[in-house]
C-alpha cells in the first residue's frame, strides 16, 4: 500500500461504514467525543497480538470480535455502557499474509461492524500501519456512566461476598483444545463440547448487560482476563483485603465439568487460565440479594464463590469441598 | 515476565509515576476522564512500530518522545490542548531485546514522564503485552477545547490562504541521513546540520502552543505527518477544494536549504517525505493577520505557502519560482 492516499482508501473501503457521527466519517486526524452532561467517561485500551492473544489462523470475524469485546468487558466491569472505540490496526507487511486479502478484510470489517451495532459502540477513529511483525490490534474503548459511579478494582471490603458472572475456565480449556495435537490434550469431550470451549476462547461474551448492576451494587469490580486466581489476588492486594474462595462453588459450564471429570488436574487450568472475560466483583452481604435480582433481570448468571476478609498473608485462599487449601502452580496467566 | 502479577509490577515500577489522578494510580482496568463542562473531548490514536516509524536502535528517550508527540501534534492541529494519554506497549518476546533491560526502560519511562509534565498530559492507563514482532507503541491521546471549536480537515474554503508552521522536510532528510551509508546519501552538510535533521526525524516538536490560534482562526487544519504534498491533497479532497502552492515559499531550515542547494533533487524528499509534524491549515484572507499575530505570540513561525481554490482536476498544484508546475514522483509517504 505505497501509493498516494492508500491509507485513506483502505479506511474508507473497510471501516467508514462502522463509524458513528463522532467519528467524523473517519476523514479527520481525530474524533470528537464528549460524554453527555452528568456522565463520566471511562476509557480502556487492550492490545491483541497474533500468536499471543489469538491464533493467526483464527477466523477473521473471531479476531475482530475478540479485539473489541475484551475492551467492552473492561467497561462492563467498571459499570460503564459502551459509547465508542478507536482501532489501531497493524497489518503484516508480508504480501502473503491473509490479512491483506479482501476476503479476510471483508470478514473482519463485517464482524466488527455487527458488534459495533450490537453493543451500540461505533468506531470513532483509528490508525492503520504496517508491521514486519504479526497482526496487532489495539482497541481503545470509551464508556459512560453517571458521574461518580465507576466501580473500582480497589473497592473490595472485608465482609463482602465475592461473585463471578457466567462460567469460569472455558476459554483456558478452549485454548488447550486448540493447542493440543489430535493425540494429546483434553480427553473425554464430545465434539460439541470442544467446539463450545474453543468458541469461548475465540469470542468472549462481554457482560455489558451487567454494567448497571455492577455500578449500583459492587464495592470492588474487575473483569477476569488473566485467570480467576491471579485477578482475584490483584483485586485483594489493591483493596488491602484477602479472599477465601470455595472451589466447589466456582461455576463451570457442562463442557468444563466434563473435562474436569475426565482429568481432575485441569482444575489448575480452569482457575488460573486466562481469557474468561467474566465479571468478578464483591458485594456487601446486605446488598447481595439486590445484585442477584438485577443480574437475573439482565439475564446473566452470577454466583457467590466466597468472601472477602481482612488483609492476610495470602491475597486469596482456595478451599476444596473438604475445606482443605488448594495451591495452584501459577497464580495467573500473564500476557506479558 | 511469566510470574504472578508481573505486568502489575512492571507497570508500577516503570509507569505509575507518570500517572495523573485520572489514571487511578494505574491500578484499575480503566481510567476515568471527563472533560470539564463546556469542553469537547478530542481523541486520537497513533501506532509506532520499530523498523517502520523509528529505528529499533534509536535512543529509548527519542522513541518515548516520538510516540507521545505524534499524537500531541494531531491534537494541536485540531486546536485541542493535551489532557492525558493511554499507552499500549508491546514488548519483543526476544530475551535479548534491549527493550527488556532496566537501562532502556528507565530511559524510556523517564523521557515519557518529562514529556507528560512538559505538555501537561499525564498517563491515564494502558496495556502491556508481549509480541514475537518488533516493539510496537500505540498511544491514544485526549485533548480538550471549548465546545464546537475543533478545527476540521474538511474545512478548507476557496479563497483561504494556506499556512504551515515551522519548517518542512527536515525529518524526511534526517531519515535519509540515517538510512545512508557513509559513502552515499545527502552530501555537503556539516555534522551539526546532519544532527539537526536526524533530531527532527527522531523527536517531533508538537505545535501545541498553536492550538489556540488554530481553533480560533483556521478553516481547515491537520498535521503534516505523511508529507506536505500528500497531506495537502488529502485536505483539499475532503474539503472539496484544490490548492496552489508556491514552492519558493515553503519554509526550510538552514540545514534543509544547504542539503537542497547541494542536491536540488532533494526537493522531492522535502515536499513529499513524512514525519514533519507541523501544522497545515487554511485561513480566510481577512483573518490571516490575526492568525499570524497569534502564532507570533505563541512563538512559532507560520508561513503562507499558497492559496485554496475551487475544486479542480488536481487536488494540489505546486509551482516553482518561475511559475511552472512541478510534479513529484510520489504524492505522499504512507506508513501502510
Amino acid at each position: 500500500m505505497s501509493e498516494a492516499s492508500s491509507e485513506d482508501t483502505f479506511i474508507s473501503r473497510w471501516f467508514a461504514a462502522l463509524a458513528g457521527p463522532a467519528g467524523l466519517g473517519l476523514r479527520d486526524d481525530a474524533a470528537l467525543f464528549t460524554p453527555p452532561p452528568g456522565q463520566d467517561l471511562v476509557v480502556t485500551v487492550d492490545t491483541l497480538v497474533a500468536g499471543v492473544h489469538f491464533f493467526a489462523n483464527d477466523p477473521a470475524a473471531s479476531i475482530a470480535r475478540k479485539a473489541l469485546r475484551v475492551n467492552l468487558s473492561d467497561l462492563a466491569a467498571k459499570g460503564a455502557e459502551p459509547a465508542g472505540f478507536l482501532l489501531s490496526f497493524a497489518i503484516p507487511q508480508d504480501a502473503q499474509s491473509p490479512v491483506r486479502t479482501d476476503v479476510w478484510l471483508a470478514a473482519f470489517s463485517s464482524a466488527l461492524g455487527e458488534d459495533a451495532l450490537k453493543y451500540a459502540c461505533p468506531l470513532l477513529g483509528g490508525d492503520t500501519v504496517s508491521t514486519p511483525g504479526p497482526l496487532t490490534l489495539s482497541v481503545t474503548a470509551f464508556g459512560t456512566l453517571p458521574k461518580g459511579s465507576m466501580a473500582r478494582r480497589t473497592g473490595a471490603k472485608p465482609g463482602d461476598l465475592v461473585f463471578v458472572s457466567g462460567t469460569i475456565g472455558d476459554a483456558a480449556l478452549g485454548l488447550q483444545v486448540l493447542q493440543a495435537s489430535a493425540s494429546a490434550g483434553i480427553t473425554g469431550l464430545r465434539d460439541v463440547e470442544r467446539d463450545y470451549l474453543v468458541q469461548r476462547y475465540r469470542e468472549p461474551l462481554p457482560r455489558h448487560v451487567l454494567a448497571g448492576a455492577v455500578r449500583m451494587f459492587a464495592n470492588g469490580a474487575m473483569d477476569v482476563s488473566d485467570g480467576l486466581a491471579g485477578d482475584l489476588a490483584k483485586m485483594m492486594r489493591v483493596s488491602g483485603a484477602s479472599a477465601q474462595i470455595n472451589l466447589a462453588q466456582v461455576p463451570l459450564s457442562s463442557a468444563a465439568s466434563a473435562a474436569l471429570q475426565a482429568d481432575p488436574s485441569l482444575l489448575d487450568t480452569i482457575v488460573t487460565g486466562g481469557d474468561d472475560y467474566e465479571i468478578l466483583c464483591t458485594i456487601s452481604s446486605a446488598r447481595a440479594a439486590g445484585f442477584k435480582a438485577a443480574a437475573h433481570v439482565a439475564g446473566v448468571a452470577v454466583t457467590n464463590i466466597g468472601i472477602v476478609d481482612e488483609a492476610a498473608g495470602q491475597d486469596a485462599v482456595f478451599l476444596d469441598a473438604q475445606g482443605r487449601e488448594k495451591k495452584f502452580q501459577r497464580a495467573s496467566y500473564s500476557h506479558v
